[in-house]
């Protein structure tokens, strides 16, 4: 087994720091939840990621899920067991409200549960990461009866559920989807295919609710004639038990690079009576609804992309202290492999990428309880704002990172790394899909630089990276100088994002006149999201160090150190590739 | 079946321009082949590789090679028969001196055939790359005797060999290994067990002849006490016939992340009686020897990357021609999604780095044919010290760019690039090998900034710098005017480097008196490393370019545009990176 509970004191020092949990927790909202009983409830989700996920991940891995002839599918031996206790222990709800029977807990405070599930098991903890999203929808947009048939199921999770979006034709572009609904009576009868289905059947739950979107027959063509339905995989009787079955049918399981363990379905709809789906929400307005769970699912993919990351770099650091090969400079008898430069840099390199996308993912989790349960709607809005800004860049820069430190973490492994046993290559082949799914990393940067810039006319942007200047300027006036050469690096950094910024905003409004203009800048969406998230990562950094320096009363010399030390690297080794960045969009100005 | 010959024109390109091969086919070893025979030799191998091998690429990566209960391996269908074929086609002695046997051709040539090989088929063009190794080896080291008895059938590839050198405590620190080696008669008594011997057992070929490292009893410590033995797997009766087994048993076959259908094994010599082996060489001088076969090796494993690297790029380009999905800006219609600017910004990304290292690949190999077959002595060592300072640029950047190629290839085909039946995702998993194998590209950095940038006190470097910097003026000098942007901008980045190199040396004098320094130095060998790769794909690309202006005669206009698209993508969006870990190391300094 090779799962290692990272950084248990890190998670504590980002939710004390940027996550500010102790703020929300004065929230009304949370006023039941306190900072020790948040601090024992991540001991108990750690015991639960090492001692119940984790010793799942490679077995998964190995048998993957299989679907019988009947159109059953079999997951992993001990997936079902370990679905039943994740339940039962409430880690399904952990963000639900009191009022739906959920636990109610802060965003900041999942975040650090997701990074534990996702780096012990990420293949079975995309099941509730999906249901997740669909309690949020439903309670957002089911009507009353909907809701109260519904949702007690997928909150305790004795039933999970689905995204259905995908098609053979329809991929990024949703609005190409050809799936039909037809009124019939007080439901509607649903055909169509549906491929990528993420645990679209499976024998760990009794039943499965289908969210599926489908086109009415009077729908507008694109994504303005999409529109969003309840499919169960059993109907569900008045009295509440289990009904017949909906004409819902696994046709296939894809045969995957990586989570095998988790079933990637193809679901045929209605083939023989039509499937009966109810509408959720307006006709057509589908695809909103469904955004509605993307925020959330696209900052849990980030953390899949940073908890593999994370696993990676704690597995590789691990066995370079063990692995004794080659002399140290100067030294006469061997030693372990992490006394050499080039291992130490990649280590380095690693943890400053993931430190600093940590630090990322809790000060948007606690954006989202601002967002969420703030008692001030001017503040709730532009938390919202800021959240609907930065997720496409946890998205995609956290897992386009955290692919590249899995993969350089591969390597310290030398040949080990690329034999199954040592488990990395898992890692690999995993994390993979991060940069694919719920919106590929192409369409996050396209999302960023094309919709999430203009957000109010550029003052979320302005608003951010005033806050960033601000904490650059916080670090100028502490007495300690340590930070003085980083925090200068990142206030540079910030300016030439703001430059860039400016640049892509004109650019947009030239390209009411000129597609050609809107063509360059989309080529330089995948440059402008990479410079983004760096200045982000570069932020979190300098945040931690400076509160480190701080909270040196409640956290060892060695551990503020390190943080110092995580700063200063990155604002000489890969802050560098913001300047570059930035040079490389404007100079195209010229 | 997802294979491309992906460029047969730019292959011919190549050879006729930095490749110089009519310049080669004019020494006294190469007068009987002709160039028109050298293409048609391109073709046939075009055909062979399309055929025969690629077909076997997909089917052998799902069945893998198996051990079975008795110690023997079962290769995947298809392989052996494949493998008698090239054989009797002569393909395996490609580069093999006529007077042993073999075809003789230059390995300018040869470059163009790997390439083939090795993207048509990673896992089976293995075997013959390591055959084609031990060849060089044992002409260089065998006795008479051993020449005689052994060289025929590792030629003709009747037999087949193996490299076993890895030990589980002796990986990148060879000189670890414990395997031992006592005299017995006329032969050695050879105990151990070897680890990661691709081919090491398998059912393609009659016999195999292990290369095998080891210690002689009273054999110095480290590297400097390793000897190599002959090892057969059966031994040879004086009449030529297959005699005894040896104690060779192959005791396990590693599962591994990819190129499943090449059997990776763990070899255990002498466990029952001892096996028998023959010293080639000077004892103690083992490594030295086996280090003779690493260079043409080396080279094999950088042409891998970016084989893999070019056929990924193909399989992306033809998907996204054909992949309709989205409208293009402007248009009201689905198009084909290579239309869309971040698409196309990941192929152009891609062809600009894999036509740099194409190119570079072809230079080298006309180093070596010069080194090899140069009537003038002092050419000789001129070309063979330009070959030994860019092969492990070749190995290790040629094989980091390749995965980087083949990981954002993979992301064009969104959800169907990590399902495996699309084919990319087994791309991704066999090149990753090669950035482990044949020396880690961390080892490669290390040989680079430590041993080759002082060749001939640094004068190979500035040797080569010069040409660059001629090439660069041959262009200011030309009268077209497109290339003047990127020539300047390569210039400026041999500057840097030059710099840096400077740099570099100054380091190695200091760290007579210090370690410190060394370790410095070292922390920035991959930084070195990326940085010396640029510029070399830089003065490919601006060479193409150039050329093709020069030989509008016989190449279409489109096909020379290409070349300049390409040397100005690269100058535009890659080359900066050269400027940003010049920086990077250059202010270490301050």
């Amino acid at each position: 087994m090779t799962y290692f509970v990272t950084t248990p004191e890190h998670t504590r020092f980002l939710l004390e720091t940027v996550g500010e949990l102790s703020k929300t927790l004065e929230l009304p909202a949370h006023q039941r939840t306190t900072m020790d009983l948040s601090f024992a409830i991540l001991e108990e989700a750690e015991k639960f990621a090492t001692n119940i996920l984790a010793p799942l991940n490679v077995k998964g891995d190995k048998q993957g899920s299989q679907r019988n002839d009947n159109g059953s599918v079999k997951t992993p031996d001990g997936f079902a067991d370990a679905y039943q206790k994740f339940t039962e222990m409430g880690w399904n709800s952990a963000t639900v409200s009191g009022d739906l029977g959920g636990q109610g807990l802060p965003y900041t405070l999942n975040v650090a549960l997701q990074e534990l599930w996702q780096g012990a098991n990420m293949a079975f903890a995309l099941c509730p990461l999906l249901t997740q999203g669909a309690i949020e929808l439903l309670n957002h947009y089911g009507d009353d009866e909907q809701k109260l048939d519904y949702l007690p199921w997928i909150v305790s999770g004795q039933w999970t559920a689905t995204m259905c979006m995908t098609e053979p034709q329809a991929g990024s572009d949703v609005g190409a989807i050809r799936t039909s609904a037809t009124a019939n009576g007080d439901h509607y009868l649903i055909k169509g295919s549906k491929i990528y289905i993420t645990y679209g059947e499976h024998d760990m739950a009794e039943n499965i609710l289908h969210l599926v979107l489908a086109r009415l027959p009077d729908a507008p063509a694109g994504a303005k004639g999409i529109s969003l339905f309840i499919v169960p995989k059993f109907m569900l009787n008045k009295d509440g038990s289990l009904g017949a079955r909906n004409d819902v049918v696994c046709a296939s399981l894809e045969h995957k690079l990586g989570i095998h363990g988790s079933p990637t379905a193809t679901i045929v709809f209605g083939e023989k009576t039509g499937a009966i789906g109810y509408l959720v929400g307006e006709p057509h307005q589908g695809l909103r609804a469904m955004f509605t769970m993307m925020n959330s699912a696209r900052l849990a993919v980030g953390i899949q992309g940073i908890a593999q990351g994370a696993q990676a770099l704690a597995h590789a650091k691990y066995f370079a202290a063990e692995r004794v090969q080659g002399k140290a400079v100067g030294q006469t008898t061997p030693c372990s492999i992490d006394k050499h430069p080039d291992i130490r840099r990649v280590l380095l390199n690693s943890q400053a990428q993931i430190d600093g996308l940590r630090g990322l993912a809790f000060y948007i989790g606690r954006q989202m309880d601002i967002a969420h349960a703030h008692t001030d709607e001017r503040t709730r809005k532009n938390a919202t704002a800021l959240v609907d800004l930065l997720i496409p860049v946890i998205k995609a820069h956290g897992t386009d990172s955290g692919i590249h430190v899995v993969n350089q973490c591969l390597q310290v492994f030398g040949g080990m790394g690329f034999v199954e046993e040592t488990g990395i290559a898992q890692r690999l082949r995993d994390v993979r899909i991060t940069a694919i799914y719920e919106g590929t990393n192409g369409i996050q940067a396209n999302d960023l630089i094309t919709r999430k810039v203009l957000l109010q006319e550029g003052g979320v942007l302005h608003a951010f990276f005033a806050e960033i200047m601000e904490c650059c300027s916080a670090v100028h006036d502490a007495p300690h100088h340590v930070l003085k050469a980083p925090s200068i690096a990142i206030q540079e950094a910030v300016r030439q994002l703001d430059l860039v910024s400016l640049w892509v905003r004109k650019m947009h409004d030239k390209s009411a006149h000129d597609d050609s203009v809107l063509n360059s800048l989309l080529f330089h969406a995948a440059h402008y999201m990479e410079l983004f998230g760096l200045v982000c990562q570069g932020y979190m950094l300098l945040h931690a160090a400076h509160s480190g320096l701080q909270k040196l009363d409640s956290y060892s010399q060695s551990f503020v150190e390190e943080r110092i030390k995580m700063v200063v690297y990155f604002s000489r080794y890969l802050l560098p590739k913001a300047m570059m960045l930035s040079q490389m969009i404007i100079s195209e100005q010229e």
